[in-house]
């Protein structure tokens, strides 16, 4: 039997202006939308939808929009990062963080050491959050395993989630994240073990649906980064760049000759980078609690993305050493107050253009056909969730329509 | 029956260093704490408790605290000002908003023209997402009402919260926050009406437990604000200062001279201030939320009031115009984060600091004869709930034992 969602505004984001249907309806069968529209124009054959109450879900004027998608997270590491945050706050430097064996290492030695189960369980926790606000897709990374078993590891953890959750997991393998201690001073033959052994062996269980790289001074070359870029190619696995968060490595660029689903950060992006961006149509996806969390003062190009017609995203980036946020709200606010987005640029970068970060084309928009990934909101207007923290306006998710 | 609570890391915020006790146990009765301490030296007289289902909170390896104490805010007011935030992200400038009635004047019609009922509604969603995060006192202003019966209107609204629901309120009356319609270009005018008319009748009602001024170029005079104090003083109410937000007025020094309670923003404060509020053990209060909003970028001088050993509380400032915030653990994250509180700071800071900052003795601190309200947390240290954002990590909350 089909649903009717009704006496509600419709945010369907097939627009810049969130496509707004006021006194809208929609009707959903089987996981798909069937139809959309004014309720005054609902079909014959759903009206005694009205009238059925197990069929029929008041909106009670509220808004009815795409549910939200978290399209960057490193959601699944082992320990805590908690005590060496407060060890910062207490005036010990990161240097001697690092050599006492803190920063992401310390992450990684976690969670090589955890088991696939103490993943999962904490990760479970952190994605229940992310869906009591409204999410229904998650992106999750690899890059804390940072070893064959490990990266795949984590994999297995992020498909599992999708599995035990009502969520859609994507997942990205991140392998080229850090250097393993194995492989100190000898960056090209950890290349060499990702593209010749990780790579071929996530591909073949079906665990990465895209490939990642940390390209950075501190991480990896613009060259290491392209010879992962290629091996992901030759896999047909799509590829995205964590790019230009703390200098200018031109990786915007070369993630756009690949056709790159997304460039993430973008901190330091030049002209260049933008207009490869706007060629190739790869989406630019900020991340506001990074910036936040590490108390950055240099903003992304945001109206010169505008300007070019990229599309924007936001995310959660959700991690242990430089976002340990599990909140998409609160990434809409941080976007509208620290990068000035506009409310509606914050919908479109946790729905629509969420979706296309993720080469997803089933969700993030309501159309007819799209899944039936939901989310209604006890708001008065989309601004309100970009405007207001600490009220949960959620009313109800549907995942599939369930 | 007393209550035991055990299996647990008792955080009593009576030292510097949250005054921990690992392996604790704690006994309330009657809604007062009757015994702290280790577990194993639980006096034999509770020892049943153990065994007694209805009688024993099992801890569960987590953290008892005070309830949190949000010791600055403006939680009742009408209307909505996502709009204008809207309209500013999408260009328009504060001049024009304010020439099309934006701006504090909106709030204090829509304010005015809500009834007492309508406001109650508004205010008690906005407490209940304090409450669901372990608040158990709210500090609540009026000053959107600006007028006799309006401010009245907003400190009754103030005292029902406290009555309906599970949370001590302390009011605080803030007529002189901005200047009305009716005395444009009369600020000395309006500051008459405060001191004859509105503070006397406040009092007289009981609905005025403290009383504050907004000090600023943009609020009102040194002069104006020693005015103000001293009718309060004459009235037996204590004071407290919206100050050096925006610019140094010497108001810190001024409030210390009456012995204030707290002197709050302090972005600007002199090291004249800071020694007067030593002096006077007049308590900072640090609003993060309005610093983040504002996107301002003058840091209160932190360091200088922890050298001179002032304490400092935060609190979320509540409030539709530049804290639109109802989340206290987002501000312990922000005081962190920005402010470079540490995690024991931010602790005391919305303990046993607010307490002080309110002027309560019975509350904010794990001791025996103080108040039973208390705060159950699945977190593994006191830091973690500075540190991770997302996860509502409060298993349960406890008003005077209930
Ligand atoms: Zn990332
Ligand atoms: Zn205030």
């Amino acid at each position: 039997m089909p649903t009717l969602f009704h006496n509600l505004t419709l945010a369907t984001m097939r627009s810049d202006d969130l496509g707004i249907i006021t006194e809208g309806a929609l009707v959903a069968e089987n996981g798909r939308i069937l139809w959309l529209g004014k309720e005054s124009e609902l079909p014959t054959q759903w009206q005694h939808l009205r009238a059925t109450p197990a069929a029929c879900v008041d909106g009670q004027g509220g808004f009815l929009t795409p549910a939200l998608i978290d399209c960057h997270t490193h959601l699944v590491w082992g320990g805590s990062r908690a005590n060496e945050f407060k060890q910062r706050l207490h005036g010990v430097d990161y240097q001697a963080i690092a050599a006492a064996g803190g920063g992401i290492l310390a992450t990684v030695r976690a969670t090589r050491e955890a088991s696939e189960q103490a993943l999962f369980e904490s990760a479970k926790e952190r994605a229940e959050a992310l869906i009591s606000q409204g999410v229904s897709c998650i992106e999750i990374k690899s890059g804390y395993g940072l070893s064959l078993d490990d990266e795949l590891k984590q994999l297995r953890v992020a498909r599992r989630l999708g599995e035990a959750l009502p969520v859609r997991v994507v997942t990205t393998l991140l392998a080229a994240h850090a250097l393993p201690p194995e492989y100190k001073d000898n960056a090209d033959g950890y290349i060499d073990h990702i593209c010749d052994t990780i790579l071929p062996a996530a591909a073949a269980e079906g665990l990465a649906d895209a490939v990642d790289v940390f390209c950075e001074n501190i991480g990896f070359s613009r060259q290491q980064t392209e010879r992962v870029f290629a091996a992901a190619t030759a896999l047909g696995l799509p590829v995205k760049l964590h790019a230009e968060q703390l200098s200018d490595q031109d990786g915007a660029r070369l993630v756009a000759e690949y056709n790159g689903l997304s460039a993430d950060h973008l901190e330091y992006l030049s002209e260049q980078g933008i207009a490869a961006m706007a060629g190739s149509g790869t989406v630019a996806v900020l991340l506001p609690g990074a910036y936040y969390f590490l108390r950055e003062t240099k903003l992304p190009p945001i109206e010169q993305l505008r300007a070019a017609g990229v599309n924007m995203a936001i995310a959660t980036d959700a991690n242990p050493g430089t976002s340990p946020i599990m909140h998409l709200p609160l990434m809409m606010h941080m976007a509208c107050t620290l990068f000035r987005f506009t409310p509606e640029e914050a919908w479109l970068g946790v729905t629509k253009h969420a979706a296309q970060a993720l080469g997803l084309t089933d969700t993030g928009v309501l159309e007819e056909g799209m899944r039936a990934d939901l989310a209604l909101w006890q708001i008065h207007a989309p601004e309100d969730l970009c405007y207001e923290l600490g009220i949960n306006r959620l009313v109800q998710r549907w995942f599939a329509g369930a």
